[in-house]
Order: C-alpha cells, then sequence, then structure tokens
C-alpha cells in the first residue's frame, strides 16, 4: 500500500467510522455468536501473496462486527464508561502516525513533555495539593498509565520498596526476605479485582477490609486491623482506598483513612478510576477531600492516570540503566523519563489525546459531559424509585444506579439473563452483601433521556413477565 | 464536535498523516530542544471554553514537531525498529473507533476470537510446535501483550507460581516466604533491561550470565550456576534466554539451554521481540531451533505478541474473578479470557492490526520486508569493512550492525557526540565488554541503499575529523 493508496483508504476509513458510530443504535448492542464462532469464518493460516484491500474492509462486516459487544452504544449500560471522542479519535490516528516509542526524554521530548503538562492541568482540574504538580520543580507530577490495573500495581511495588529499604535501615538484622514475608497490605472487599491482583504479583499478602452500611471503608476498621496485625508481628505498608467502587460507586472515607495512614507510615493509594474524573466539578470536588496521599489515580472519561506526591519514591522502585536508553539530558534533573514509572518500556504518545479532549470541549464542556451523565442517573433512580417491586441498593452518587427486583437473588438473575438474551440492551451484575444486583451504568457519549426511558420500560415489562411466571405479587 | 466535522477532520487528518510521512525525510531526525522546551509554548491550564480545532491541528506543528525524534525517518538508526505501516495505522483509526475493552470474551468476542486466530496464524508462520498453536483443543495459544517488558513479566510471574506450588506440595514444612526467598532466576549479561526489572518487580534473585565471545550465553556456563546455587540450598526456577539481543543481536544457545531447564526442571522464557519476527524466512529459521521451551515472545514488526506451550500455566498465577466480570460461557473451556493472560484489565482490539497487516502484506511481502532490512545490514557491515579505520564488532545476522572506531571508548563518544549534534541520522550506543560501540540499526520502512550511503558518508567524514583534531594516525 503506497502513500496514495493510504490517501484513499484512511477516508474511506473515516467514512466507515462516522457511518458505525452515527447509526451504531441500529445494531444489537450485545452479540448473538457463539464461542468459536470465528475461527469458521477465515482461513487457518495467514495467505502467502497479498490479498486485495477490499476483501479485508468487506470483513470487517462479515467477520467483526458480528462478534463485537458495542460499547459505545446508548444502548450499552454494562461495566463503567470507556472513553471514545472525535477529537480523541483524531489524536490517535496522529499518535500512530508519529509512532514514537516515548521510554525517555531523548526518544521523543515531545512527548515526555506533553503528557507532564497535560497531568498538570489535569491536576489543577483537579484542584489537587501543589505537591501532586510537577510545574517547574518536578518533585511531583503524573503519569498516564495504560490502565487502573498498571496504576494500582506500580504504587503498590513503590510502596514495598520503600518499606523495605526503611526497615532495613533501622533493623540491619532483618533480611529482605523476612521483612518481604511480613508484608500485610489492605483494600475493601469491594475494590476492584485488579487491587487483589496487583498483591497477587507483588507477592504480598493483601486483607479485605469489611465497610459500613454505605459499602465504604471506615477508618476504625481498618485501624482495629492494622494493630492485630501489628501485634502479630506483621508489617503493614499499603492500604489502597476507592473512591467510586466498581460495584456500587461507593466512596471509602479517606478523610478517616489517610489520618490513619500517615501516622502508621502507610502509602495510601487512591483508586478513583471511575468517579476521579468527576472531581473537576466543584459539587464533586468535596468528595476527593482528604487526599494527603502519596498517589492518586484518576480517569478522566479519557485515560487513567496517576499523580504522584513525591516523583523520586516511585522512581526508586525500578531504575535499571542500561547505555543504550542514556541520554545526555538525564542526569540535568531537569528532564523526566518515564519508563522508571511504569511497567512497560516502550510507551504510545497519549497525552496528545488528552491535549485535543481538553481543548475541544474545554473544562466546562468536560463538566457538561460529566453532569449529564450523572442527571440521566438519577433520573433512571427516579423511575425506579417510582415501581414498588424494585428497590435502589446503593446511593446514587455517580453515573452508577445499583437496583434489583424486591425478592430472591435467583429472580433478579432471571431477569439479568432475559435482558442479555434479548440483546436490546447491555447490563452486568454485582454482589453486594451476598445479594445479586443490576448494574445500570451511563456509559456512552451519545446516551440521552429517550435511550433510558425505554431502557427502564424494556427492564419493567421483562421483570412483570418473570414475576407473573413466578407468580409473585406483581405490586402497583 | 459533531459527526458531519469528524468527517471532514478526519479527512484532513489522513492527509496530514500521509504528507508527514511523504516528506519525513526533510525534517531533521533529531530533534533540536532544551529539556522544559514545551512547557513555554503552551498554557499552564487547560482553556475553559472549548477552543477552535484549527488552532490545536496548527499547535501540532508549532509545539508538537520540534519535538519529536521521527521514529520513521529512512535517517533513524537507533534502538530497534518500531511497528509502523499504512494498514496498521487503518486497522488502528477501526480499533479505535470500536472503542472495546477486551478482558473478557464476553466484552467483545470477536476482539478476543481473532486474537487467538492471528496469532495461531503467526505460530504457524514461525512454524513452532504443535503445542504453542490454541487452534480448536485450546490447550496452547498465544496473546498480544502491550510490550515486550510485560511478556518477560508475565512469564516470570508465572514460573514463580508454578515452582512455589510444586515446592509446597512437595515440602509442606517450607512456608511460601521460605521458598520465594530462595528462588533464583538467570539471564544474559546483555539481556534487555525489562528483564533484570521482572525481577525486580516479581521480588525475586536474578543473577547474570556471562556470554562467550560472540556475547551468547552456553550451556556449560549455565550448567554450573545453577549447580553452585542448588548446593547452596536455593531453588533455580526461571531462565530469560535472548534471541537477538539489544546491544548486538546476539543469540543465546538455546539447544544448550533447553534441555538444561528441562532437567533441572526451570521454566525457560525466550525472548525474541526484536528478531523473533525474522524465524518466518526459512533461512532464519534454524535460529528458533531447540525451542522446547514454556514460552516464546516474538514481534513481528507489529506488535510484541507471547506464545504459550500451557495455558493453565499462565492463567494459574492471577485468577481473580469477580461477579461484574463473570459470564455464561467461561466455565464452559471454550473461551479465552486474556484478561487472566497479562497485567492490565482493560486491553485494546489490537489484533486488528496483525489481521490487516498479515492479509495486505501476505507472508511473501512480510519475509520480503524482513530480507531487505538484513540485506541493508550487510550492505553498511560491507561500507564498514572497506575502512581500516573501522571495526566490526560482533556479527551481523539480521538488522543490526555493531561498529566502531579502531581506538579508545573516548574517541568513539566523540563521534557519537557529534552525530547525535548535527542530527542528519540518528544513532544510539552500546557496551560490549567494557567497549563503546555504536549501533546502526535498519528501522525505518522506507530506508534504502541511498539512505544508508549517505549515512556512511556522513559517519566516515565526521571521523575523519575527529582523528585528524585528536592527531591520530588516519589510515587507507
Amino acid at each position: 500500500m503506497d502513500v496514495a493508496e493510504f490517501r484513499r483508504r484512511g477516508k474511506e476509513m473515516v467514512d466507515y467510522i462516522a457511518d458505525y458510530l452515527e447509526n451504531i443504535e441500529q445494531r444489537p448492542v450485545y452479540p448473538d455468536v457463539e464461542p468459536g464462532y470465528l475461527r469458521n469464518l477465515i482461513p487457518s493460516e495467514a495467505p502467502v501473496e497479498p490479498e486485495d484491500y477490499n476483501d479485508i474492509i468487506k470483513d470487517v462486516e462479515r467477520v467483526i462486527m458480528p462478534g463485537i459487544t458495542h460499547w459505545h452504544s446508548p444502548h450499552f449500560y454494562a461495566y463503567f464508561a470507556a472513553a471514545s471522542s472525535y477529537p480523541a479519535m483524531l489524536a490517535d490516528m496522529l499518535c500512530g502516525a508519529i509512532g514514537c516509542i516515548g521510554f525517555s526524554w531523548a526518544a521523543s521530548p515531545a512527548c515526555t513533555e506533553l503528557e507532564t503538562v497535560m497531568l498538570d492541568w489535569l491536576g489543577k482540574m483537579l484542584k489537587l495539593p501543589e505537591c501532586f504538580i510537577a510545574g517547574t520543580s518536578g518533585r511531583g507530577g503524573g503519569v498516564i498509565q495504560g490502565t487502573a490495573s498498571e496504576a494500582t500495581l506500580i504504587a503498590l511495588l513503590a510502596a514495598r520498596c520503600k518499606v523495605i529499604n526503611r526497615m532495613r535501615a533501622s533493623n540491619p538484622q532483618l533480611s529482605e526476605s523476612e521483612i518481604f514475608s511480613k508484608l500485610v497490605s489492605y483494600t475493601s472487599i469491594y475494590s476492584h479485582s485488579s487491587v487483589e491482583r496487583a498483591a497477587l504479583i507483588g507477592g504480598v499478602t493483601m486483607k479485605k477490609v469489611s465497610t459500613d452500611k454505605n459499602f465504604a471503608v471506615r477508618g476504625e476498621t481498618l485501624k482495629k486491623m492494622i494493630e492485630e496485625d501489628k501485634a502479630a508481628g506483621l508489617i503493614p505498608f499499603f492500604v489502597c482506598a476507592t473512591l467510586g467502587t466498581t460495584p456500587s460507586c461507593a466512596f471509602d472515607r479517606i478523610t478517616e483513612l489517610g489520618p490513619i495512614c500517615n501516622e502508621e507510615n502507610i502509602w495510601m493509594h487512591v483508586d478513583a478510576a471511575y468517579a476521579g474524573s468527576a472531581f473537576i466539578c466543584p459539587e464533586f470536588r468535596p468528595l476527593l477531600n482528604g487526599i494527603e496521599t502519596h498517589s492518586l489515580i484518576t480517569h478522566l472519561w479519557v485515560r487513567v492516570c496517576e499523580e504522584v506526591k513525591n516523583r523520586a519514591d516511585l522512581i526508586g522502585a525500578f531504575n535499571v540503566d542500561p547505555l543504550y536508553l542514556k541520554h545526555e539530558n538525564q542526569e540535568s534533573g531537569l528532564v523526566t523519563d518515564y519508563r522508571h514509572w511504569q511497567i512497560p518500556l516502550g510507551r504510545r504518545f497519549r497525552s496528545l489525546k488528552m491535549w485535543f479532549v481538553f481543548r475541544t470541549y474545554g473544562i466546562q464542556g468536560l463538566q457538561t459531559y460529566i453532569r449529564k451523565h450523572v442527571s440521566l442517573a438519577k433520573e433512571f433512580e427516579k423511575m425506579v424509585l417510582a415501581d414498588e417491586n424494585f428497590e435502589i441498593c446503593a446511593e446514587v452518587i455517580m453515573g452508577l444506579v445499583c437496583f434489583r427486583l424486591k425478592g430472591s437473588n435467583e429472580i433478579n438473575q432471571k431477569l439479568l439473563e432475559r435482558i442479555t438474551k434479548l440483546r436490546e440492551i447491555h447490563l452486568v451484575p454485582c454482589q453486594l452483601e451476598e445479594r445479586f444486583i443490576l448494574r445500570f451504568a451511563i456509559c456512552a457519549r451519545t446516551t440521552e433521556l429517550r435511550h433510558i426511558q425505554r431502557a427502564w420500560s424494556h427492564i419493567k415489562k421483562l421483570a412483570y413477565e418473570i414475576l407473573q411466571e413466578s407468580s409473585h405479587c406483581l405490586k402497583g
């Protein structure tokens, strides 16, 4: 494919994408395929000779689209919102064309420097304390991680490194492996699966902290666990608090947890991967109060970012510097080599997306976007509350509504199965205190009131059918 | 930005990208900016109101391009080749538009299933043993990791999990932390920095194995280290061999290492992140002989992939399954949930790129591409050998030439400094046995004989100037 053909095919692709997104509502949101469907549709080996591009592009509708769960359909209410916007797609095209691997400042200075400034923009939008901002002093600062999983893992590993160094300095008789075996970390029973996974990878114990009736971790519970563990000779070193948990969007009380962590010399990491972006709205910013922490993840409906108070803590954990990655400016203290801040060496020029999106929307546009999602969730909550066959299962604070039919887990499982089977809307469940619950998350950029009204009618209709079949008493 | 504007802006972006890549030769390959240059060119906070898209796109040339190291310029000979092709860019646009997060089969079946089949295509192109292929039995199979660093880390963590389980089963009196503290892994003194970093993250000891005069690890050396360590009560569990090291593209002797690892029940991981793709050419495939290993990374000038012989070993290490990620097909054994195969939960629809590239080029086209890079390196080697002021420092097998001026490290450092300063071409150095060496890697898709001829004239001219300044004897 030469450059002339790329011009033609690229423009065709722009039109295909525009058509896809413009008409996405018409597609069933959830695919109707059986496991293994795709293998039968394409050859079992790569072609020896080049194929015609027309044949490839035709296969997108024949092979790919039947197996797609359409995350950007307004009928998609599963998991949490994934990033998507037109300016982000344009920036991503540019990122792919530049195709630099930004593991060091020298490998593409713009890639590193734009990221530093964009994370400062974000930190200021979130009204983070000054110590999180890189500015020109470069003590704090942020980094775009590939995913929230990596952000949590990096924080845990940095904390592990820090505590081992500290313990060895104060107890020279202790070996590294003795310290290692005594390390203990904490997180909510409702925190994301990636938190537990980070501990598995880091090889340290993680204890689950129970919550209050709002599914939030409280200071008292944590304090008690820490004291018991210390009495048993263990070394508490890391707490992952969540602002906006995945099951119910609960907010751990960081105003209570922060002081305990500071007192005990524990690294507190705040996972705000979903709710964090909402803190750019003044009305939601109080939820971030007490951010006396070492690091913070947030997610601006765009990308997962991590802000740190003291970059030296993060870098110290994994600095490995071969000659082929050294460059003349790295000792100057003026540059950031992001490879020390993350698991991978290579990295895309991801801050271009933030730059395009922040500027195209403006802070006001982003606030409007978030407020619309939250208000749609509130509307959906009202619909649920208006029907006495249903109950709301957690406070609706952001764009997530947890609800269920009053009744057994089985009946709610049956409801979800039927929803999934009909493929008009897509939801996933969660579990809160042994109860099977339906999660309704406002996800798509294009979701409007009419979509959630339709979704609610659909859910109600299926629920009534089930209630009647099981001769439950239909109320109202 | 509405869909109509996206159509217009998207097509403009396609043209901008085409222009950029068509004329990339005219830009200095290495940027002339000082650390911190970018911060002064843009505001210190995000705009409150939306900005005009025209202003954003104008800033790409004003703010970004002056700070770009142009990885796809034919004057770029640094590090190793990064992936770039027109069909890959088209596939990436589509990937961004679909914007699914493929952490489970249900989250987008096509995303998972195409990846499985594409990795099978790749495995067959590489003539891997049948046990690496998923096929319909699904015992082996491949996965696209974000970077080579993650691929190595995942292999090390899986090996760590496996050895701990095995040791605990056979020695119930040993605690997990006792086993942990005795674990030891091995890799070449010339393996990539990410290998050492994987051990740091995994919290295990990694020992560096010295090499023969071709910079390759030999069986005898490894065997001796393993025996000493076992005698000292340690538990050898993981070897990372490299096919195509970063400094000099050396090939560890896996025909010797494999049998030792099998005998000692050690997980052998083969890092072929650079050279692996060349094994699709029959003339290079013998370099992969002895692939009696558990896993393999390779890199097809496109993406980093990892092939495993027994997927259960990989999955066992990190299976964490909350309700919101469960789906009805996951217990069937028919589907793959790639989230268990990698560090991140979320993942892009990256196999689209492989599909587009394999089909647009065909196996023959990819072989031609690789052979061209290797033959350009051989041409460059001839030029170096023809000048007796220079020497070749490692056998030229793939697209990398290691060379230096006969003389001190200082004089070679001076040569590289001058090359970097003039910005006509871009190289990075490496170190082999205390010697400072220049690496000349064929990287760009568009590099032709005329470019390397010009690069060699340029290097020679600068070298002669330096030799004359330092009153070295200029030979020939």
